[in-house]
């Protein structure tokens, strides 16, 4: 989705009370603007106040798979993290009005992935999506961006994430997983090198899913980390 | 390739020089005619006589690729090992046939992969291809007869194969092989779920994946154990 100037976005991450706003409170404008980061991670668990599972989708777009997510599974937890301010606002506004009809446990935080270890406490997340990532093509040293790259199975180790939801267009990008995921020892599960072949009704189509996959084969992998 | 009565095959089984029989001087007649095969493993390192690698194909078809492996590569040693009498007759002929143009390294077996285990001394395969191997689709049992089950991919690791090269038209036996491997721990590299998108002239089209190539995507990976 590309981040479009949207004049109601400011209003939308100032005010909507589904955005996390743990850092709001650590501004230390004697710095000259510069925001200081709470180092403390934040507490997921704390954040919504129940023991339901947390699942969390790294890079929401418009919001629609999180929020649909949340819609059918209300015994669970579900955060967005999204590193663009105008991407997140549209997502969360989408959330809030969809949690008008009904309540949602339903959450959205700020954040760039790269900030993701040591931001968020580790164990408190159940479940990993990482729906149609960008695949950061061509240049080699780009691999390091994509989302499955074996630097970012660390991360998702060191806060103990017991498995990941991978799904993509890019063929590229599902072939670079694979390798990343079997050099770093993760498992994988319930692949579909066609999801829409043989799709079930609990997949739920992201808004890119269902614009690309006529394009050609969407795939997918669960993936979950081997411990020795 | 259908096994076709072919009235010729007992013959070149019998009389072609490429084909090991270290098996035939073991025939027990007494026994009623069942062959009585020998306990002690074949050495394939004694019989190509030399410290070249060896790789080995298991089902060959008509044999395609390995004849022109071996037509490539005169430095390696090649062996097709394959359980179908007439087929084997069918590889074994066409090997001899090219073998007579220029000296080829290369040998047919016939062998019921599941007797591989004790039958090769361990240590002495460095590579195996799996070319479109039967899918055995269907029945969930049928699964334990997938060449990338795991039960065979212990095999491989008894003889201590470091290397597994694996292609195929059939998206469900891609699927069921990505994660077999995964889980038993084995890596994967060079995937490619499109092998004709991008096709190298180092890929040795065999005469399946001409036929079905127009069909759907060659899906390909190498895959080697993880030694702890």
């Amino acid at each position: 989705m590309r981040a479009r100037k949207k004049k109601w976005a400011p209003a939308e991450l100032a005010n909507n009370p589904l955005i996390i706003r743990s850092d709001a409170s650590q501004i230390d404008d004697s710095q000259g603007g510069n925001l200081q980061i709470n180092s403390t991670p934040l507490s997921l668990r704390a954040h919504f106040g129940n023991h339901a599972p947390i699942h969390v989708e790294i890079g929401c777009g418009k919001g629609r798979f999180i929020t649909e997510m949340a819609r059918r599974n209300p015994d669970i937890n579900y955060l967005a993290i999204e590193r663009e301010p105008a991407i997140l606002a549209a997502a969360a506004r989408r959330g809030w009005l969809l949690s008008q009809e009904s309540p949602l446990s339903l959450a959205f935080l700020l954040l760039d992935v790269t900030e993701l270890a040591g931001k968020i406490e580790p164990g408190e997340i159940s479940r990993l999506y990482l729906n149609f990532s960008d695949p950061w093509p061509g240049k080699k040293k780009w691999a390091k961006r994509r989302l499955t790259h074996e630097n970012f199975l660390r991360i998702y180790e060191s806060l103990m994430i017991p498995e990941v939801h991978f799904k993509t267009d890019n063929r590229s990008l599902f072939e670079f997983s694979i390798e990343s995921l079997s050099m770093a020892g993760w498992r994988m599960q319930n692949i579909s090198l066609d999801l829409h072949a043989n799709m079930s009704e609990d997949n739920i189509v992201t808004e890119y899913e269902e614009k690309f996959s006529k394009f050609g084969p969407i795939y997918r992998l669960e993936a979950f980390p081997h411990r020795i």
